[in-house]
């Protein structure tokens, strides 16, 4: 029998659940063998729908990863825990695909105190995520990758083919939006307690998105954002919007702008404009659920994905196979670790210029000149 | 000054005023001197809207006809005397631009007694139609020509342009619709008593284009169409339908496919595909009445032409302003009076396959070898 | 561990490697224990992509039924041998999963010498088909279809739904497509030799769609149908076309249209549209490959999907999981096999219009009555 | 005969001349009797394509005004001069229809040695502007008007009915782009010496509309900008770019995000995103030239328009029977004059913020508390 990556699933909330199960029926170089989750009615779900099928479970993370024969790990606890768990799993020679961010400004940016420097916090989360950069660095037969789905997306995938056959010239100006369907629920703002914000939870894919189509060598120069709460208030209590827009100005002439938004009422809508000196891609410019059009006396109607996951749902699973192939043909991954600490950084410095309302700038190596005084 | 066309509107009904209104004021080379209806409603609305701005009005046709300095006429009047308006417009040396069609069978197919044989109706048609051709053939230098709007539609002139310029190799294939809001006011079922049929009302300008993108030369070899009463069941009084499917099997392997549907929730969808041996052109395959899109919490919507006027009206404008430019500088008219015979006859045979449920045949040189004994 | 259906696959051609591949990686409750293909090729192509992976391979069909714990045989052999091999499979006490068409009227309206009364070509087809239903009538608790993989695909399932919720009141007309990239290589002239021709190969999905939309009770009542040969005039011998267009009108007042080719510049296109008297569903109205559109100097381009596979991909995914799962959980089918032969009885009767040029006419029990004597 | 506003046209450059056709053959209600350029070759245009229809030609603007019987005036000179002949007209007690923008910092920003204070510059637009308003503002039965044609589009204003209606709950976040097909003729580097830079040129659009929608009342509390010369190097010259991006936050909790661009390979793509608490509406995010869609083997194709007047042509009309009808029938106009100079000075910042890289803050006055000592 052909060789199969044997791997476990830590976290079993909403995006760990997807994550084993995509490992457990749509990878078929990937065996899932074991899941951890501290949560005893996410491993009640999982006696039901993984055990029967050959899966191990723990509620202790550390017992999961000495699981015999144990290759890899997926990572899709709360993020607070990602770095740590990542280290951990590298630790014992573990491949580990993680869930987006790596790690963030969780309790500063988000929850501070008025008067805080949020400055620190961007410099705290990046410091968190660079252990798993340095720890990644020290085993390099190891494929560590934070998983940011648009990567593994069909359409973006061949935006970036027609890109890099030219079909654009240079790129130069990237739009691209990262906007949820509207949730009065309250879930969202419960969330902006921890979530970093929203430039560091939702346009960090826009940021990676960037960073690829830019190339990872691009350096930001300056930085502005603003933002409104127009339909959750209390948003306020955590410094978080509810809709916000920012410029990256990129050194050697190169704009990224970005718009995020939790207030959609038709749903999902994530798209990005690629536009070069000789042509213009744009992805998912027209959302879409299907291919249906229901003709109506109102006009023309079609619905839209309700979710990221109504969006990429197979992104994902091509990174569940990607990420196997990698580990088991020691391939290289398409996207770099440092990349990810370079998105959240830039999207702290969003939240950053948000929350304060004034610009910030780098020099051409990356470091802060202004901003930070303020 | 300038020359410009002294012209008279014959008819003041729905489409009648239109294109009082388009001579008047959106044809800068004519000038609409007069304008003439039997009915004195139509008339009132001349007196508010034509009368102030130096039209003078007739309740006689033959007297207009004597305006002093008249060109032209447009006649907008009912189907059932265009043929005969024509005609005496053309004796007093007038041109004329006339609402399609030219004439229609219009107390045959549609109201007579079953038994009759309807074969009939459409030579009647076309002998009145032939009428017409015959006395504009006498006289070469009147402009006389059966207004089918969509032959001045911008997009059917790119898309016959692209065919002209070789884009789609040889048309082969074509499909087109005329396809009406739905009107429960029981209007269409009076209308149906001297429309002709909806092949004879609606798809004669599907047909019409045909022979434009096929060529006026395309002769009928089959034709075969069905039919259904869906909404209106009282079109049967008249042997009328409210959606028919029609094929015209053309003589040198093309083949023409058409769907006209009183039947409409969303409004007009008038859609062309002409299908060549190297590519495809359609036009209004997505049907709109402006660019305005609506997301909301049921999808994305936009709005579509209630009527065809919300689809032609800027055809109807360059239709004036062509018609007005082919009489002042003697310049050839952009289709030819004989097509429009042409089109009613197929459209007649494809209405008389409707109500028969029998193939009609034609040889060659377009004379009918089976369908008819029926 | 949860039970999973022991399948095998038979035939290993372009679309028997795709059922494997599909039973064998994406199928979580199916396992491929076994394959056969007669073809030493495609055994050596099985050699590499599925004996690794557990499956064993048979040159003898009758072999591998015998293979042990089988459940049940995906049959993607050719054609000619689809029914006699569902027989034997069923006898076998195997659930049968076969790609359509059930059978065809291959030696006969395809190859026949002109003068052969096509009209037995159809009854010949028939009966094959009827021999399969009728063992499986013997065999209640076996799960026999026959893969019509729009059924599967979520865009037709939505449509589907949105018609049974009612928001196109009455479905009254179907319009629908299957037209195919132009394949210049001659392979569908030879293809044409026993594919049954473009009505029972391509239109026999449009064909089952209606079925599937108007209801499995609906009879024909009249069949037209006409084609030509724009781009591949060897079809003249074996009495098929590469565009052809059909009308059926069905007792009760409804209509199917078809329009099926094989000479799409762009790729693939099957498109459908379900016409009611409150409203429409259009399916694929704008075909596209994924969701880039390029704008450059010529517009804004968005690519087709080259063939069927590329549009119904995942359709295909959900029809081995659905037949999955109605094997282990005795869940009923989502089509009727009887549905299949009633598909393949329209698509002949509108091949032989096509090739006789002549309607054919049906009762109300589905008996016909005419175009049989011509 | 009905009365119809005597108008003279001043300026017959680009727009100068479509402004004069428009009133001369778009326009019932109006009479164009007079039209004044200072340049030898647009009098001889005037000679052929206006004088043979009774407008009077002059090449003194002054004599001009003079002409017995005039109402009112079409302003399309150059920019430089807009304000200035405004008020002489206005003393003359003419009509004004005054092409945007009223007036502009061309002098300043644009053209300056580096070092000169750019803030200077909008104030120094603003009170040419405001000399505009104040003059106005004596003569209140004249009706002076800058003309933004988008708030004469067919889409923008069914856009904004259905705001009005309520249909996106509360408008918060607007998107809007004003984006040129690339000329690489260096048209647009000579234009930069005198346009007042990007921000003033093009965006105007996008913040009239913002102003628009959002309310005339909105003040800016914040606005950052960045931009690039990607395709024209040479634009450094009048510290312009080819490509800026830029925000403007509102009191109020609304934002304005801007993209323009002069870089488009493939034609004119203004689009406007209206994005409420309960909704979007968006206008033109599909751009297109007509209703033509070409299926060829690299994919479907559609066109799009090659300038602003592809794009607005029919609104242009609309202004021109807009402005006429106000004048005659002493209506409001569409929009205030002091818009006009809002949107020039909100555009002059954001050019500002482009040039200085400096975000730039407002108080809920309007004055500017902070980016000014730079």
């Amino acid at each position: 029998m052909a060789k199969r990556l044997s791997i476990a699933a830590a976290g079993l909330g909403r995006m760990g659940k997807r994550h084993a199960l995509n490992f457990l029926n749509r990878t078929p170089r990937a065996e899932l063998v074991a899941a951890f989750s501290p949560d005893p009615e996410e491993l009640a779900w999982a006696k039901v729908n993984l055990e029967p099928y050959g899966v191990t479970l723990y509620d202790d993370y550390q017992k999961m990863l000495e699981h015999t024969g144990l290759n890899a790990v997926v990572i899709g606890t709360a993020t607070s825990v990602h770095a740590e768990e990542a280290i951990q799993a590298m630790r014992k020679d573990l491949h580990v695909l993680c869930e987006k961010p790596l790690s963030t400004n969780i309790d500063v940016v988000g929850a501070q105190p008025r008067g805080v420097r949020p400055r620190h916090v961007a410099d705290r989360c990046s410091i968190q995520c660079r252990d798993v950069v340095a720890e990644a660095r020290k085993r390099p037969h190891l494929k560590v990758m934070c998983g940011f789905s648009r990567r593994f997306d069909a359409s973006y995938r061949d935006a970036f083919d027609k890109m890099e056959r030219g079909l654009i010239g240079r790129p130069s100006i990237i739009r691209s939006q990262t906007c949820d369907k509207h949730d009065p629920s309250g879930f969202f703002v419960e969330y902006a307690a921890w979530s970093g914000g929203v430039f560091v939870d939702m346009s960090i894919h826009d940021i990676d998105l960037t960073l690829w189509f830019f190339g990872d060598h691009v350096m930001p120069k300056s930085v502005s954002a603003y933002g409104i709460r127009a339909v959750q208030p209390d948003l306020a209590q955590h410094n978080d919007v509810d809709n916000a827009v920012g410029i990256v100005e990129f050194w050697g002439g190169k704009i990224g702008y970005y718009f995020c938004s939790r207030m959609m009422a038709h749903g999902q809508e994530d798209t990005t404009e690629v536009i070069g000196t000789e042509g213009k891609l744009s992805i998912n410019g027209n959302p879409q659920s299907n291919l249906v059009n229901h003709f109506h006396a109102g006009g023309i109607t079609r619905e839209v994905p309700h979710d990221y996951y109504g969006r990429f749902e197979m992104a994902f699973v091509r990174e569940s196979n990607e990420f196997a192939e990698a580990c088991l043909d020691n391939k290289p991954l398409p996207m770099k670790l440092s990349n990810a600490v370079k998105a959240v950084e830039i999207g702290a410095a969003l939240q950053e210029a948000l929350v304060t309302g004034r610009q910030i700038r780098f020099d051409e190596t990356g470091r802060r000149t202004e901003g930070s005084k303020l």
